[in-house]
């Protein structure tokens, strides 16, 4: 609850002597908490998913002072407008957390469903029930959101969940904190359940992915750097989201405005985004056909072409890609542009140079779609449709806690499932094992 | 194939002077080749399985003197009894390999199943399409069936592998690893799908567990100091198999007579293996009951008892367990005893000392059965059932790769799913995203 001062609360950093015992204490509250929330009913999670969206909705003065409070620090200290944007919360990103959150607990609840029961020949039932992965550590850095949605996704998976924002944002996340802490208690699920470290101090991140004992799961989310940095040290599974580097492979039997329509979209819907696309491959039958009409539109959003000799000779404004553009994450108004044979080539270029992301073909062409779909090995394949579509919305998982580059445990968008996991549950009638 | 001085080749460890680059090249090669299973089509790979399977048969003599040399050099070396037993290739257990891959072969192909492909709004398609993982590395300790085990569940999943056996059962690998490569070659797979290392130079294990451009996953078999070891050191995925503390509950509802059978069978029908009682806890309703009975079965089994001060009352020949005892992984003809006050006390002792591998409840309890098989956290939670059953086989697995107590990725009897992910595929026609 607020207190008489309660920003002065929220902007000072409680002064933390020994980083490991804190961790420790945190850590063990955590892992009691996520058995209280592994067996709390549905209709008690939602009730606090509500519960916390009413009080961010209550305290919307107190979050927008916190959250300026972050802004002027970060003003003052000289972070660039892009990390100043991410920062902010604006009137209309404080009603995304609170709809996000009621959207959440309007999915269905995975936890405890079993599926394909079936009886052995020994007499016994066998099943498998999704069941909680326990502890989920969350390390993010400038969005403050992501404390909200992170929080409400762990909280529907039965997950507890210790959540590690950046630095730059310590009061906001404090108070939103501060929320879900209230709102937990309110439903009668233990506050525990959602720990905002009280520190910015970088000792705890390296805690944090080193106490297996205490976290079942780090998922970081933030620039390749960071997660590169957690993958390395972590000894926690890391649900990791790296490049990417995304392909359109426009082939010799695309129907040419259905790949005039998906390369330009692909591109220029958005040009930050992960399944945005970086190069685009043209078979060169086709190439004549589509480069042209595809160039000048690219002109006119201001799209940088990067283009290999036969491309560069079919775009005007392009200049000769290098190596390195091969293997780019531009997430900029920049695209790599190379005209290969065929089908064979487009997944030999994609498998040496891509990422493992997201990669779409363009084609009528049966067998080749088919082709396509089973032999390019990256967490989203598609035929005749935008990279763009590769979102845990898009998808039907309702909503996402970031996309898995990894093929171990989760991959692509991760939503409620990616949180949980499968035992087996046996029923029997006294069956005994012979032999 | 056997040349002029078979033994010879297989006995005699190839000099490597360089294990880095040896590691390199291999992992390289498996890389390569797992591109080329994963796309391979179903009939290839049975067909691989069953010339494998020929192969071994029809080199059964060349296995047999193999193995000789091994165990002669074991013995020389002052092995263990237990261990020469692992070691030695019995006919009997050159058909069961033989008869193992030919069952592997029969097994569904997962690769490439396609699930819940359904329509979005926006008019695409998404479904999520079964994959391999890519290359497995398998280290293991003194049995040789392993390496043609593993390499065929490797293989039916779509999977180059890389493996490792014990020094000690060196020349029977190799001899194995020459059919497996002659029965890839003839069914026209890539003989380099399967590589056994040509070296026991442990230096190679920890290159192994440190390439994760090469090898996407590992699983450990054996004791738990070398899991622990593994998994401390490596940079891979770990698939763990640590302790297996299992429990059976007798509930104050148990049907007595069903309760005296899991709970022998549970203890006595093997002592060795992962999914066999540890410590049995009953309900302080029916331990005068049940106890005294159980007593007297387990006595005349020869197995020693060790319970807490009221089951020592009730059981003349046990000795006092100590707090060690709780959470000890006999593998021997020894159990704990406990008798608890209720459901929630044997949830308690379960979450506190159990390894979350298999725990039995025995009760015609409706609501109790219920809870106990939601709130005990563990890879197999069973009601009135043999925590025996635990096992990829009886489960309708097929076959295991091992038995995971993980929650990550994989949880129990890991089969040929636990070798594959899940990836997104979308179908469109020609769908662009807006907004």
């Amino acid at each position: 609850m607020p207190t008489s001062n309660p920003l002065e609360t929220l902007v000072t950093e409680t002064a933390i002597d020994d980083i490991g015992a804190y961790m420790n204490e945190l850590g063990a509250r955590a892992r009691a908490a996520s058995r209280a929330l592994a067996r709390a009913e549905t209709a008690a999670k939602n009730a606090a998913l509500h519960a916390i969206a009413d009080d961010i909705d209550g305290r919307r003065d107190l979050i927008t002072t916190a959250n300026r409070h972050d802004l002027e620090a970060g003003a003052a200290k000289g972070l660039d407008a892009a990390l100043l944007d991410r920062l902010e919360l604006t009137p209309g990103r404080i009603d995304a957390m609170i709809e996000g959150l009621r959207q959440i607990a309007a999915l269905p609840d995975p936890v405890g469903t079993i599926t394909d029961l079936a009886y052995r020949p020994s007499g016994i039932q066998v099943g498998r029930m999704r069941v909680p992965l326990g502890v989920v550590g969350i390390i993010y850095e400038s969005r403050p959101n992501v404390t909200a949605d992170a929080a409400g996704l762990c909280l529907k998976s039965g997950n507890a969940c210790v959540l590690r924002g950046g630095s730059e944002a310590f009061a906001s996340n404090q108070a939103i904190a501060a929320s879900v802490r209230d709102g937990l208690a309110d439903a009668g699920l233990p506050a525990d359940a959602v720990q905002v470290l009280a520190t910015t101090d970088r000792a705890a991140v390296g805690a944090m992915i080193q106490m297996p004992e205490a976290i079942d799961v780090i998922i970081p989310r933030g620039g390749k750097g960071l997660i590169e940095r957690i993958s390395r040290d972590a000894r926690v599974p890391v649900i990791k989201h790296l490049d990417g580097v995304c392909h359109v492979y426009i082939d010799a039997a695309a129907e040419p405005d259905k790949a005039f329509a998906i390369a330009l979209n692909a591109k220029t819907q958005r040009y930050g985004t992960c399944n945005t696309m970086e190069t685009l491959l043209v078979a060169e039958d086709v190439a004549e056909r589509i480069l042209p009409r595809l160039g000048a539109a690219y002109a006119a959003k201001g799209v940088e072409l990067r283009g290999c000799p036969r491309a560069c000779t079919l775009l005007p404004d392009a200049v000769r890609a290098n190596e390195a553009d091969w293997a780019a994450e531009y997430l900029a108004p920049i695209l790599a542009v190379r005209v290969v044979a065929d089908l064979d080539a487009a997944i030999d270029h994609i498998a040496r140079y891509g990422s493992g992301h997201t990669d779409a073909i363009v084609t009528e062409d049966y067998s080749r779609a088919r082709r396509f779909l089973r032999e390019v090995d990256s967490s989203s394949v598609m035929v005749n449709a935008s990279t763009r579509f590769a979102d845990g919305f898009e998808y039907g998982l309702g909503a996402e806690i970031g996309i898995s580059t990894d093929k171990f445990h989760a991959r692509g968008p991760v939503g409620l499932e990616g949180l949980t996991s499968q035992k087996f549950v046996v029923l029997g009638d006294g069956q005994i094992r012979g032999g």
